[in-house]
């Protein structure tokens, strides 16, 4: 099943119970502050470059990515289309990117179904990176017989692989490599402030390695909406052009940009406590009975936490459900009046934390994963 | 020039000199009270479709189109290509449209570019109608030589001949031709509200006769940011899709759907103010010096007022320019301080209502008009 | 009904009858000394460059064309794709080109359907030219609304015009529009050698004011299969990737190339003979009872010859199926004992001329088609 | 280096020197019957589907297929590309494939570049397979964030695997898996005909598990140019179509098919030839100095043969050159007066061979290896 099949809860939602949605940070809903400074936007028409917030966040994300320009977009999948589209802006091109890259695996093929880009994937390792000789070897030669080799992209944090960090050093290689074959190098960089604090850098330290980025505003950081590109003029101009045929060229999106604004400062101030939740939540999971679920500790570097059922007792499916229903009998425990939601994918389940989760949330989903892991222990595998 | 090149007014704004814009509708800011909405709006996920506020907008549209469903999305252009590509499901489309279309003129030719959908046009009559035996002839015959011909578009107003309203009699006609061969009608209903309102029917009325519509919320209607498509539930479900791909599927956009709500309601039941102030404006031009201005009031049909500039003293260019500058010596009537803002097309000028022009704007431009026209009618040609 | 679909002959074929085929040149068969080319010609892999008579081919069509470089391709349609293509080599490209142009009307819509390119018309004038204002009018200014303007195409002979040849002083003055643009000049040649024939000038003459063409080895040179692109060094270079990506990098492609030399020379030698037979047969037609048929003698210039039916005692359907049928009733001459194959589009009846067709066919063919004439003038309208 | 970029022979032809190209089985010319054939073909316009050589070689082919109906195209690339065009003719594909496919490396990336599919690929096992979990788990779910899966293609013999022949167990259980999805399932049948050989089965029995395939004449089989595509009648039709819009709808091309005919009966009858000789060579390989080259006698199952250079005193480009260069040194033997032609790819050499080297080649070949070899172990690593 696809990680992005929701399916809401089925969980009693009376007020009693707490719900606890760790399906996504997209589920984000904006904040106070936030709201209030949607309804006080000052805006003006986007698409005669005339709304004053909008202008403000491009020039605000364009000094915080380090980048000449930047610009913002609706959604993450339209920032990484529109990018890669602008890098392989003539005909016949190919782009590497890892096999596990949301581009790749979850944004419909867009780039060759629309963009006639051909995607050639290298094998993403655990850690999110990849083999760099691999890269090179698949670069492409000049001949009729090949598409002709224009980008590189890379994803961090690298969701499928689990929310991983790519450490600097992969990027400053990568970029010799990309260097020595003049290629661009995109960072798909939807979480790339969860990165930063992970790395406890700036982002322009990560993006010095890249020609350009794609920022969503709207998952950890918690805007309603939007993305920001980040890179030189001209690959802005490009992207101001592809934007518009693909029908993200809003009107007063100063009502959108003005809760960007918050999130790359407010929103971006408080992502270390997601992680510090999330550390909290993977040490715990790793203190339960490991006949039920493993985690790798090492894994869990930003906001996300997989783990592996390797009871066969149940199945992923049915584990997020016992997790989502509350059940009387769990516990007598008042505190395990939890409902929660989690994304299943294989034998991995998904959990990620967010502005909605609490440090107090984090024990009380503490609390449920030892009720199930209890009652599962118990049934026969 | 485009139309769209807009190049914003260098005419004193300090207060004292009162700025009209009338480039366009889409220039119009959201009002308090959508404003207010938005901050308070219920939000969710729309990824997973679990926004509150987006699905009673898709709601309250789908039955004010009379259409089974109905989707949110962040632009008309996004609308109308979503729409082109869901009708032109399959390999080697045509489409039939006018050859003024939106579509074809202001979109960046994306159904071509990225649908692969290949335009044919038929000839727009001054009307924004075209000739049903020349739609007819251009209906292809089955043949490899030949693309297959799958979708007619029309656009209701149509916007480059003036916001037109088309006839019902002519969408009747059209439907039953689009039934002898088997073809969908997709209306771009920018301004869809407004024919409605010219023709004093319900949208439903109108729609009768189209499989899909895709309707702006963020220019007459006054919200900031959004779209909405019409059709039956199959349709909406490849816009489903096709919306994914182009970066459409926005997370928490009931923000937005809730200022779309209320332009549907409260934007649409004022329409009718904008047209009696287009036609106030048309009236006084046509009763300006002919041999400077001139206007066909027949073609005045909704917001959009569409002149020609007779006199060669200046171009239209300039005129607007003089339109747009606060000159003291214009006139010892208070009244002109204003500063206005016209589009210039090749001999034309185009003015559009909207709901920041009242009815005292209606006048203080007819008295910029008059001091300009008298300016330049003192011109030598 | 399209020009194309042919529908075979329905006349008894019993060697006693003469089936003349007038359908279109590119129904002519290999002559024998093109068959003995072909049996002997020396081949290599042409993928690796290495067929000496397609490169022979190729330098003797670029010196004739006066051009840098010239490539074999297996049809006309890929000669037109490839240089479309090759001319609009980044995202966002239009096409300015007639709407009658082959390309446009016949070629499946490829351009866009593959190809990406927006294709905007302006309209054929009957002489196969169109109007130089529009054609400006219609380049686009630099505006992210809009596509960029990037070739513009003209076809010479202008088959569905009836195979009129472009004056050289409209090439000239489209030249000049061209270079105040900066944009490209591609011909869609698949006749241009009865155009050079009809001008009597060599090809390079027709081809100074072009970037590229496309022509037809296969239509009334005669030639099995293929067509030659000439254009620039770098622009052919483009051609041999885009030829490839089609699918039209054949191997040993001498064999064919062998019977493009000859048509190039000895056939391109013969085919004023077709023009002066074009000429016999529309003078005829122009004889006959005119209220049957009628014809515009200015209009033939090549070997098309077009003409209309004015009677409406029979379709042109059926006048093409008088023409194909051996009635022994139609006359007691011997020499009526003829089946006729012609293409009716609409009101027009079309006949071309080629190498199948020596001026006795030409004689033939005027005594069926008096024959004919004097059945349907007999007949109640 | 692209295994396809030849560079010719660098040798001495003097006539003396017996020059042995083995990069390629495409670089085959006509025999003499196929010459005759071509010379004396009776042809007509197949663009009309009036060429009944053409008619004659598909109704055979669709014979030797098993299939319903075939398409005659100019090249193999095309044959592929029709191909998964016409399985892929909605929006939003994606294909199944190896990543070692000819169709992934070879083809310029045309199934994204210009038919819009996205690939994805499955890692090709050293024998040309794939596992088929590996498979199974990437075909999609039904979600607007994915592509959906609408083919699975194979590749057999497996071009870069070594010309490498898919089991039919294999073949039966993918069709299973393809059957569980509702997949149509393709081959890239360049070289079926080898693969039946080695099976030493009729082609219809491997084709049995196969919706569709395109076979090369111009390989193995000996023709100057073309492939034949093989499925359903709907299938056949679509092809015709996209043969059309890609420019291969070439009219007397009887002439060709002419040699085709011959390809898939006298061609493929002496197939086995080709296969023995390769044999020959690889076992005359194996038994030469083990620190120089090394060969895997399993992996030899067609016309092709890849060894490594385990030696490092020479990179296989080096060796290729002593390979091709004739050096009065090498040896007193009057036989080694040979220039021979491989391709080197990485540490790989790969030999092919076709129907111009005869077993007296094949030894003749041997011994120029014996020489090199010879020389290479002399030289330090």
């Amino acid at each position: 099943m696809s990680m992005y099949q929701g399916g809401g809860s089925n969980s009693p939602d009376d007020g009693t119970v707490r719900v606890i949605d760790m399906r996504s940070d997209t589920i984000t809903k904006p904040t106070p502050a936030m709201r209030r400074a949607m309804a006080e936007a000052e805006v003006g028409d986007d698409v005669y470059g005339e709304d004053p917030t909008v202008n403000a966040l491009q020039e605000k994300a364009a000094k915080l990515f380090g980048m000449e320009a930047a610009l913002f977009v609706p959604t993450g999948t339209m920032g990484n289309f529109c990018s890669i589209m602008a890098h392989c802006w003539e005909r016949g091109s190919e782009m590497l990117l890892g096999d596990c890259a949301h581009i790749f695996i979850y944004e419909q093929g867009g780039s060759a179904q629309l963009g006639g880009i051909h995607p050639r994937t290298v094998r993403n390792k655990p850690d999110g990176t990849f083999d760099l000789d691999e890269v090179e070897s698949k670069v492409r030669t000049s001949d009729p017989h090949l598409p002709i080799t224009r980008l590189i992209c890379v994803e961090n944090t690298q969701n499928i692989c689990g929310g991983r960090v790519l450490p600097l050093s992969f990027l400053k290689e990568l970029r010799e490599l990309a260097n020595r074959h003049k290629l661009p190098v995109h960072m798909d960089g939807a979480r790339l402030m969860n990165a930063a604090v992970s790395l406890n850098v700036p982002p322009s330290d990560i993006l010095q390695y890249c020609d350009s980025v794609s920022v969503c505003l709207s998952k950890g950081l918690g805007a309603p909406v939007g993305s920001v590109i980040g890179g030189k003029k001209d690959f802005i101009a490009r992207c101001v052009r592809l934007r518009k045929v693909l029908g993200g060229g809003m009107r007063q999106s100063g009502i959108l940009a003005a809760a960007g604004l918050l999130a790359i400062t407010e929103g971006a101030a408080r992502l270390h406590e997601d992680h510090e939740n999330a550390r909290t939540i993977a040490e715990g999971i790793h203190s339960l009975d490991p006949s039920v679920l493993q985690i790798d500790l090492d894994t869990v570097q930003s906001n996300i936490i997989v783990f592996q059922l390797v009871s066969h007792a149940v199945t992923p499916g049915q584990f997020c459900k016992m997790l989502n229903t509350y059940d009387p009998n769990d516990s007598l425990d008042i505190d395990v009046r939890v409902s929660m939601l989690a994304t299943d994918f294989k034998r991995d389940i998904r959990c990620v934390t967010h502005h909605h989760i609490s440090a107090d949330d984090a024990q009380l989903v503490l609390k449920k994963f030892r009720a199930v892991v209890g009652r599962v222990a118990g049934m026969k595998g």
